[in-house]
């Protein structure tokens, strides 16, 4: 049995990894910190947990026992990871930081984004970005794991079968992606109110949005080529969900795109290649780990487009940390992960 | 492993068997009917079942090997299962109806309300009435199990405490009730079309509803006094949940109604009493089995107040007959049905 | 043309008084406060009233020429109308407070609901209640009105009738409402968010809500008896809209009920009673001033049930407080208040 | 006063003209037809109408007297208003046709794609495309106006200002728009069900949707080179409202594209440019004939990047129309359809 920590359980992320985790058969949560909520029962906060969680209570960060755990989990604000991971591996301890301090490889780039410096670039250095139909071998090792953003996962993985074979016009990719409001995190403010968001759909980080480099760090590594990348996030009002409509212009028209699809993700647990033709919904992969992609030629045009959902709560954060924690203990990659989408 | 029949499985709660099946150590889907969707693969109407079904398909009725079963759900249109369930329990198949051809004792009053006579009133004397909490141990032993409505659940659990008690008058009982637009069906009527159920709330039924004699059976059943009620069901938009809110005037004012409640379901896997002065919301329970419940004494009023909430396709239909499934095969009550709630 | 002030203008309120005027022929929005926003364009804020308020912005509480307009609106938190009242009145400027200043006639009840003291006992004693079905005359000569809060609008419209005719015992009575999520305002608050009110029904104010003892005092005064309310307010996915689902003890069953509302309300330019037998629903309101009521005699109970519906931000605030204004300064009440719902 | 009949009015094109008609200052509605619904009074159907429109009822279309009407809108299923447009025309009625029959000039590209003849070639001549912005002046001519698409109005009137400069590669066109629910019409489909549609997002149409053959015809008529555009329309869970993002590469990098959208649209009374790094939504919108738009340089790429918003039963349906007939008949443009949006 693993003991999990995690740090900062009071967000979106945090309660579905518990959720997730309460089905997983070699986990359990054995710490969980909040600095607000310290003394609050995660079953008082989040009355879904009841039955399950009646005995864990947030705790003060600094008096969690996160030492004793083998592996923490962050759900955390940026910049809250990298401040204590430096203490944590050097107790055996390994780490999944489901905020960005450990994916962006260049620690300026990070500053850039993030607006402060990163505190341990070596940490970095020797950090894992943990996208398994990537990077798996490496993650297996890492002690440190970057999990993907919501939108980066999607978007890296409708691309990558088109850019590492070299079939697409890198230089002019677009990413037009939509998002639930869960994606924002559980956090107070108007633009998120269901006053504002429901019955309506808006654009938002027109001038730039932080998945945006993420997302050319990983296409540029598959790639060749330069990348140059139109990302463009909107707000659907869904709870959970993201949809990701990818156009590439063609430079082997004569590819069998389905083929290489299939080809690409034949052995993935996690990613499943619709047949030809298909219109995947967000609704398919609700509460579910897995990523459902579907590859079109638009007719008349030198196109690619291809259509990603996944659910940004499993595979686009908690789903994909514990898979991540599966590999890294050398579990079955799909343990406690194999529930279906739920539908309706 | 328990070889399941389906009949009628391309509704919701066809699929919600599906669903939460695939999360059963000891039961499999083996067989599923459809007269509409024959040789239709089920993943291919409801992709979330793709990777987990890939092999079953929808087949005619008749060409099922529903006997090869050992036990049969009837995800139908009422009138269905009663014209089959003789056939299979001869077979030794046992039978679960999610329809209402097994609820309603009086066949006199299963024609009043269904516009049918009923075709096996031997059949329906011997059935059971599925509601775990009042007939566990009949349930074992049944072969036929009609399996509850899902407002049904919802009022008879939240009233059960106080009526089992005397602690209220039974001739003045109000339930009014909302369920998200799920519970329909999956029917194509204008009605249930998102443009016109979102961003609304509706009362509906306000001639009658088929769930009235159903639940005033169950309460007077419990009761030593007639049973009058007032059942008002409402529309709202959301895909899953019931909310009901009860009313009933207090003949024992001295009593404590949260002990009451607490004593009551102390033992049950599945219904949770919240604490003292909990408001509970339908999201606590969505796409899991449990009901949670919550008791109040409304401020001024000699009313007892209860909230009850449930997902009407888990508790309210299929988790249910799975929960009487495990029962009736002498299984864990709970087998199968231990996911916490998606939240959000 | 009426000079219109809006003090607070920044939330549900206040953006619906600005729709609303834009289409009143007879006033126009001469200025608008917001401490928080001084100097911000009302468009600027909401992108809807661009073309029509482009040289409209808020300005500093105290550098507003409210002493200029002849009418004045605050569209504020509690506390705030009355701490201004004096001062525009006495200037000749009519007010309406869309808060609760002046709803409770008694300020030792406004104090023990709203923790704080009246500070102007005085006006509140002139003050007019702004139900115009109930004190249309009262309306048309006062300088102070209390425009009613959305919930007491609904179950006063619904409930009065009955309790004008004797027909109902007052000491049982039960309001179940249903109320959208702007009802709660435009404030930045977690369990307001889409991603926690979306898909989910809630109850809420269990322990009690302000506008009980509004509604009492609206029912006491039109009862001969004392009245006892039980008041369930629940919270539903939709943006705007009220569903309050009445039940009340027929002392006098062989009263027509339908002919009861129909004679009541017949001169009613925004209280439609529905033909026997409707079951009304809160989009055949939305964005317009109207309220709809149907009237009902469950089967097999003493019960009279009353169905109204409301656009809480209408009729419900924004919609009667232009009503009462019409009323106030002589104009033909429906002024500017014809629009019809908006459905789908 | 105009006469006005409207052919087929169960549909939301038919109620939405019904309700903005209503405060049209200059019109009446003195026809409405359903063949499957004659007799039904309009506000039977549809309460939100009580109160304004009591008196008028559905009738059979061939007792409609709508050649005493000056002006019949079709909100009809293809095919229907070219079968009865010659009679009418020949009796001096004028026709605003709200479905297909009279959007693309060429029969056989309207035969292609809605599989049936156009049964009158020489009335398609000499109708008029009912685009305001673009055939003004033509429009007050006509006798017969083609009213565009929802999708068609919002990617013409968004590509158009940089077509018509010659600043983009018309040959690599993309409008990925998405689209509320109600733009599928008021069909009794399973796929538009609320428990389908709500809490998801798809793309459809992804072999083809006949808006593409109706958008391609606009933008070519603008521009000097070919035009290949990729269109992919999605839904969204809102009731009303279509987000156009469109993308075409650059090749006047120099140009000031804020400036050029404000100047081609200065005096377009529904188009509305946001001020430059504007994200719109399509609440903004809601239930107003307004189209807001806001024209972005995605960072980094050699993109224009265009925001359109509108409602799709007003500026995308009912809105329009009524836009042209105020041209057809010398009214001021906005007559009618002055309301602001519906927000929140």
């Amino acid at each position: 049995m693993i003991d999990v920590g995690i740090v900062g359980g009071t967000g979106y992320t945090g309660v579905e990894l518990l959720r997730l985790l309460a089905q997983h058969p070699q986990a359990r949560v054995s710490a969980i910190t909040s600095r607000k909520d310290a003394g609050t029962r995660v079953a008082d906060m989040f009355p879904s947990l009841r039955r399950r969680y009646d005995a864990l209570a947030f705790v003060e960060p600094d008096k969690a026992a996160l030492k004793d755990c083998r592996i923490v989990f962050f759900a955390t604000p940026h910049g809250v990871a990298m401040a204590q991971a430096r203490e944590l591996v050097d107790a055996g301890v390994k780490i999944i930081d489901l905020a960005a301090d450990f994916r962006l490889r260049d620690p300026a780039v990070f500053e850039r984004w993030y607006k402060m410096p990163h505190s341990c670039p070596d940490l970095l250095a020797e950090s894992v970005y943990g996208l398994p139909e990537v990077n798996r071998e490496a993650i297996r090792q890492a002690r440190i794991v970057g999990n993907p953003g919501c939108y980066p996962t999607a978007v890296q993985l409708g691309f990558l079968p088109l850019i590492e074979a070299g079939a697409v016009d890198t230089k002019h990719l677009i990413a037009d992606c939509k998002s639930g409001v869960s994606g924002a995190g559980r956090k107070a403010e108007v633009n998120l109110l269901f006053a504002e968001a429901s019955d309506n759909f808006a654009a938002y980080g027109v001038k730039g949005h932080r998945h945006h480099p993420e997302i050319v760090q990983g296409l540029a590594l598959a790639s060749k080529t330069p990348v140059s990348l139109a990302f463009t996030p909107h707000l659907t009002p869904a709870i959970r969900g993201i949809f990701a409509t990818l156009y590439a212009p063609l430079l082997k028209p004569e590819l069998d795109l389905q083929a290489l699809y299939e080809r690409r993700y034949a052995n993935e647990p996690f990613v499943d290649v619709m047949p030809a033709g298909s219109a995947p919904d967000t609704r398919s992969v609700r509460a579910s780990n897995m990523l459902r992609i579907a590859v079109h030629r638009p007719a008349g045009t030198d196109l690619a487009m291809v259509l990603a959902v996944e659910d940004n709560l499993v595979k686009g954060a908690a789903g994909q940390a514990i898979q991540n924690m599966n590999l890294m203990f050398g579990l079955p990659e799909a343990t406690g992960l194999e529930a279906l989408a739920v539908l309706p």
